[in-house]
């Protein structure tokens, strides 16, 4: 291996420089900010856990996310997080003394151990906040008002919003005597909005007649708010489930646009979701020209169960990267002073105090070279017998 | 496998809850805040890298420590960062643009395979500061001072300082003539501080006779800084590096003890570390009752040689989980303002305004039960038909 190679970090899994990463801690500090001010206490979960807690009850797609480990007190095997949000339900179960309504919020680096769109990060830095207790409308309409408003903290504009209910397709499936095989299949086709290889499907499936149109009909069930009222005709005679559904995703869809009349909300019928623990409103953020959702989540209701305490939940996330890389926020390090480094008490007083004051203060030593690298505009001099600022002429600055 | 044991997290991998979190959140703040206002700038290694750029001209302890990984896209080895100084090196020596002095700070989780103490935890989020590109004393005392004055901000009271410098070991051991497995035997020894098997050890090993009493003298040399001219006086005819190690670890406890009265010095000759890329001055800080370090750092010169460009260095590094068991700083989350969710436009602007002034306000959903939880003194009411803020008597604010 010779030097040039020894430096090259693995596809997807990247470093941070300045000034990106006082941007990112800057967004990451708003954001939190802005969850506790909504009453979101924060939890730090941990980066590893045992396979059986990390794991149980969420899908296939979060399993091959996961890095598994073997840890060598026990040789049982853990897993490295890829999703905070299971960390948190099981907190929320198990660690957490709430009986009530409980609102937490996290930012955490999270390792995947395969990318999950083309050219996406393995190691995201997930931020996000998660409300557990209640079932009813307001709190739906409350996590998607604190992503809105969130995201709009952070500078991302010109925000479409997403919005679907996986109970739709859940109460169809279930209705349908489909077996678990056939059901699978039909999620990725429509997970994959395949039209031609659904048509297809759908005539050899065993399904009664009003299922195959249902089903046929649920992906094109997508655009405008005003349009809802259109595919409710479309479902005529369908388990009263997805009425409950649909009526639940009107209430919100309403309260958004209300509250956030800026936002472009786009509905979507057959909107489904690769971790599969989700089981009501799911939503997701998007911005112009980056390909991704900026930020992403919905209800969870009973991923508690597996861990002893079933309860209704609902949250969303983002990655800090992505967040970072869409706002349209500036963050610009002010120049600092340059002040010797001498032993010298008054110098040492005279600094401490302008960092008190919020100034950033640069020691340059003995025959340094390269000073301009160190981003000053003015200098610390012994002027009379006292130490104080002078503006820097460019030329001495270098 | 029962529902309880399925929360059982692996032994020193720690979930944070609140109000725990918040603390640790505040100083992470704080610290990284200090390290900006003395000019470093912060940088996000990544949280696994492949093993040639993690591990090369590091030592075994290190290595034992690092977690291995396949990378699935190119079946190469990855390690997940148990130290995120080699990563700052790395990056310094590749990635960073400075050709003169550098400063980089950062705060990120690592994790560890085993546990370097007894009871110590596996997955520290360590936070740290990193010098580069000078070699100079000044570099030194600005790196102890610069963890000094932040263990200072974050409330760690009583600090003993230890100072030490790896120059005289090595030198000695250099010019001493032993093999590599007799030198690798008598570190062991010296780091475990073993006197009666490392005198037993030095009657039998191949080594010239001052030689013996000087490594026999070594790990005597501990104690004030006053002592310091009495140990000089056992190393006579000792190589020349010595004396220039020894000069170093003078100037710089002096400058330390100037600027910090209040700290209780303490100079060891032999302190020695794990992972075996220190070069010079080796400094850790310790408060009374907690048995392990609270912070620790050293000079690390030429660790960037690897990648390409050899550069001096030095810095230290915490784990942001002991400063927060250890800080005498008190955070107390404020009460907040309980508010009804109701789809009234007066009320989201009251509460959007209220939050602006820093105020928490929290919602309270219809049919809300354990209220108390919530953490609220005042609530949000409508009066004359406004919004107004009202202070809750003990018994409403459950």
């Amino acid at each position: 291996m010779t030097i040039a190679e020894r430096w090259l970090l693995p596809d997807g899994i990247e470093e941070i420089l300045p000034p990106e990463a006082a941007r990112i801690e800057a967004l990451r500090r708003l954001l939190l900010d802005e969850y506790r001010l909504w009453g979101y206490d924060l939890v730090i979960p941990p980066s590893a856990e045992y396979l059986e807690s990390l794991l149980t009850g969420v899908g296939h797609d979060l399993d091959l996310l996961t890095y598994k480990l073997t840890d060598q007190a026990t040789g049982r095997l853990m897993g490295l997080s890829a999703d905070n949000t299971q960390q948190v339900a099981r907190m929320d179960a198990h660690s957490l003394p709430k009986q009530g309504v409980a609102r937490y919020c996290y930012s955490s680096n999270v390792l995947h151990a395969k990318t999950t769109h083309l050219l996406s990060s393995r190691s995201p830095i997930q931020i996000g906040a998660e409300l557990y207790g209640y079932s009813g409308a307001s709190s739906d309409i409350e996590v998607v008002a604190l992503m809105l408003t969130s995201l709009n903290k952070a500078g991302l504009e010109r925000i479409t919003l997403d919005l679907g209910h996986i109970g739709i397709y859940q109460a169809l499936v279930e209705a349908s005597g489909l077996g678990e095989d056939e059901q699978a299949e039909l999620f990725q086709l429509l997970r994959r909005r395949a039209l031609p290889d659904l048509a297809q499907w759908l005539t050899t499936a065993s399904l009664a007649e009003p299922f195959r149109q249902w089903f046929s009909s649920l992906p094109r069930c997508a655009g405008k708010f005003e349009e809802l009222a259109k595919w409710k005709n479309a479902f005529q005679g369908v388990p009263q489930e997805v009425f409950v559904a649909l009526d639940r995703l009107e209430q919100v869809a309403e309260a958004v646009q209300q509250r956030f009349p800026e936002v472009h909300l786009h509905l979507d019928l057959a909107e489904l979701r690769d971790f599969n623990y989700h089981t009501g409103l799911v939503f997701s953020a998007f911005v112009p020209g980056f390909g991704q959702a900026v930020a992403k989540g919905g209800r969870y209701d009973s991923t508690g169960k597996v861990f002893g305490r079933a309860r209704p939940a609902t949250g969303f996330s983002s990655d800090l990267k992505i967040l970072a890389s869409q706002t349209t926020l500036r963050w610009q390090e002010a120049p600092g002073i340059r002040a010797p480094a001498e032993p010298d008490a008054e110098l040492s007083a005279t600094i401490a105090e302008l960092r008190q004051q919020g100034e950033r203060v640069v020691q340059s030593f003995a025959d340094q070279e390269h000073l301009a690298e160190l981003g000053c505009d003015r200098e610390l001099i012994k002027h009379d017998g006292h130490w104080i600022v002078k503006t820097l002429s460019t030329q001495q600055a270098n």
